[in-house]
């Protein structure tokens, strides 16, 4: 797992690959991976993306810090049959974050193929009551510099 | 599962709905159904709906027959939790039947409530090459009725 | 979803036989479900099972009630190939009660062929502190006259 | 993941271990991975020993040699909870060559502590007509030097 770019550039930060390795268990009878298995290829990659740029997976942001992140929406197009035969790059790039939402797009690639691409939407909630909320300050802080506008959605959200 | 209206009215079909059983091994530690099983669900209704308006599921439809229907555009967005407190009624709706493409909506609902709503985009392709191709006449004939744009549509496939 | 033998004998229960509808989406490139997928139907037979002999299915058992009964072992020998062809009758039969353990056999039939038999051991805890507890009286009395040595156990447990 | 012992001792090999980064992907409202979760770990770490010792996931070697290798039986002791704190190290250590067979320990660890101990049985046959073969003698003579009895075996098989 390549990490993020550090710092933040203001223009965005597609610079987030996480591999899979596709494995025989996720293929199905056409001998390539169920279409069912690539959006959870897509989420692992966002899940991995969190450890990275926050230092905590989505298990211990819930349960550690008491934040969630759930999905509101997901698009994928599916261009080309995912196999085990090359890695899957999923690369992840934050899109847009709101006040209480987040947005990313995911891609996956093999062999310099493009296989998916998708967009996903979720919003920030507190474990405990699963209603919205902003980010506290410091996860805000680390996930920020990664969002193409945010130096105004720093202004706007803090 | 209720068996799709026989016959077809030109006007849709939107009567077709399978029950799915969510449970434990579907749910995460926030107590709901992990978000990379709702497309799950949403594909089964399908694979569902072709076995009870076309008599083969996608196995059957694949292996015997040697059609697949590979997707090649999801969207969902996720309206509220799915838990295993209620059957989770799977809604498929045929909306639209190109010459080599399909798409359906799926809508989830659990006690009265909106779970989530999707869109799905198969094309035909023949199981031995994955080339796009038209449905075969038989299949056709079955799957025709169910589209609101029927009428037109038979006229442009066959 | 046969409903099980009411009342109990004494000498076992094999009554309760959970059908499962084998999917695509179950299925590896060999035209069969894949291995790690047994496991899973077995385990959703158990599920099944709580649900009907105690009203409670594992997720309510353990959020609506307090008590999980995670499993200590499972052992499965895979007899025949399980396909979408058939559905899968998965009989459920408790094999022993014991202070705070529970052991079943389950066993997966396809069109009057064997595909899989197995065995499993969970133990009774409390979800809060995930210890080890004798089952409450009232579930223990639903559950106890399907196990062969009930008469004795029911002495011993109570 | 480290590379297997190379050349082989005839005294067995248990130097193979693949991690696996768990998620919350896997996990149950227990806030611990979901018991059915646990054999795939087990297999994937199979998958990633064939790939490793003979240069052949399960997808290649099924779809590009001709052989696979399904399974007969699994046996596992489930000895303490599998979370995403930690990485899960399955070491994958072959116990027995047969003429058919072939005989796996698989051990999941996490922090140091024996999280799952399973046993795994598989047979060689043909893809194209699921029956019972040989391993052909380039991939018997890379999987051989890896069991404890290879000296006798490889007299046996060959």
């Amino acid at each position: 797992m390549r990490p993020p770019d550090s710092g933040g550039t203001g223009a965005g930060d597609a610079g987030f690959v996480h591999p899979v390795k596709v494995r025989w268990a996720d293929c199905d009878p056409a001998e390539i991976a169920y279409t069912g298995r690539i959006p959870n290829f897509a989420l692992e990659a966002i899940d991995a993306w969190w450890e990275a740029v926050v230092g905590y997976d989505w298990y211990r942001l819930s349960i550690d810090r008491g934040y969630s992140t759930p999905f509101v929406r997901m698009e994928i197009d599916f261009l080309s049959p995912v196999t085990p035969r090359h890695v899957l790059e999923c690369a992840v790039t934050p899109l847009a974050l709101g006040d209480t939402s987040i947005r990313f797009a995911v891609t996956g690639r093999q062999d310099s193929r493009s296989c998916f691409r998708g967009e996903f939407v979720c919003v920030f909630v507190t474990t405990a009551t699963f209603e919205k909320t902003k980010p506290v300050p410091d996860i805000l802080a680390l996930i920020a510099p990664h969002f193409p506008d945010a130096a105004s959605e720093r202004v706007e959200t803090t």
